[in-house]
């Protein structure tokens, strides 16, 4: 049906969903009039990066408003920022995978109980960038994690879940396509390491702690290259994941700025 | 020496140090200048939260400038915000173990190039509380993982290295005597137990994605209150474990608003 879909029996039983990160909720917010049109969701980092994504979007798509200051859906909130241009949402998530996986329960609710239908979800960051030219797009076909292995470990409670990290391969070969449009705009497609950390867990000699040789970082890399990685980032796993399992997956799609 | 420590040999050989998340670096900064009075560090998750508690800091130690707005000292960065209020430092983490280990090997390095002494940091935060009174204060003795263990493994490469949680006893019972002098301020200590997710990490029913039951969810929870946990939160573990490790454990704390 196109439907985001929710995996959780107990949220039928609620009378208000409240989702507190957003400063929405079904109660206080029309999220069906406010939202059900929504095709296109971007999320990213940086609150300022998203909103200077969604003022891009309406230029581009020639909107009532181009130019103009963009209001932040969720201004009663500092934990993220939201906002819209026509069918695109545009959407902070902070840093890390805790910080992106709180924002998207509360989003995948949020389009759930807005009856978006066949929506399309990209997530845009920088990461470092392994072996590839400097300035070049990674387009993500797998997330993996430290070990370079597909899979996101959930815990849930105080069990360890495995889950899928594939992304959507069409989505993947259409973006690419796209980019070949885009002169002097080097792209190509890889797998994305995805880290809770970005010192000791990317190789970093210039954190506060580092216990590990230039050699020993430079073999790890070599490792992760080996293994298909292109790029090293913070929130890919959990993207995957979770967009996956709420029926986001055939659309979704996952791709990095170096 | 009181000195704030970095264990990291290759930062010596460093011309200059880039502290990316805070948009400081010590070529463009005269880092003792700015901040080598310091002596209390305060954290929290959110930005606005932050800067109003720098401003509280400014009245109560009748500082110059009292009442007026308080600067963002690193406002050319959407990551974190910082504030100053005479010798108090507050700044903003985000959410998560990931975020907050950005912001604190860039403050430890920060602290350090700044020759800092003797300085005491705190984390206040949200969190939720488990069997206690709605409203209390938790100051954290130990951060436990969610298995209960005082504990924070981080990834260093592709090994997994055990570092342990312990925060300082005599703060933790100084603060509580604090409290006491404050009519009506519910406070105690206990263990504060750190999850990488907010929804499926903490019990949580309302999330995207639930598959356990009310009874499972109260039997986890049950479990942590039995283990002396008091209050649930997603930063505490990699806080304790990445001071303790600075140099900063001798006079560090934790406490937790629910």
């Amino acid at each position: 049906s196109g439907l985001v879909l929710v995996k959780n029996p107990h949220l039928d039983l609620m009378e208000e969903d409240i989702l507190y990160h957003l400063d929405l909720g079904t109660k206080t917010h029309n999220l069906p009039a406010m939202f059900g049109d929504i095709k296109f969701v971007c999320v990213g980092g940086s609150p300022n990066r998203m909103r200077a994504f969604a003022q891009l979007m309406q230029r581009e798509l020639g909107l009532a408003g181009a130019g103009e200051e963009v209001a932040d859906i969720c201004a009663g909130s500092d934990r993220y920022a939201m906002y819209r241009a026509g069918p695109v949402l545009s959407i902070s998530h902070g840093m890390g995978i805790p910080s992106i996986s709180i924002m998207l329960h509360e989003l995948i609710k949020l389009l759930h109980h807005a009856k978006c239908r066949d929506v399309t979800i990209i997530r845009m960051g920088t990461s470092g960038g392994l072996g590839i030219e400097a300035g070049s797009v990674v387009i993500t076909d797998t997330a993996v994690d430290s070990s370079f292995q597909p899979r996101f470990e959930q815990v849930v409670l105080d069990d360890v879940v495995v889950r899928s990290t594939e992304l959507d391969k069409d989505l993947a070969e259409e973006l690419l396509a796209c980019s070949r449009d885009i002169p002097d705009f080097p792209t190509l497609i890889g797998h994305t390491m995805c880290t809770y950390d970005f010192y000791e867990g990317q190789g970093r000699l210039d954190g506060a702690l580092c216990s590990f040789s230039s050699e020993k970082k430079l073999d790890y890399l070599r490792r992760a290259y080996e293994a298909g990685v292109r790029n090293i980032e913070m929130e890919s796993t959990a993207f995957a994941a979770l967009c996956g399992l709420c029926g986001l997956k055939g659309k979704s799609c996952h791709f990095h700025l170096l």
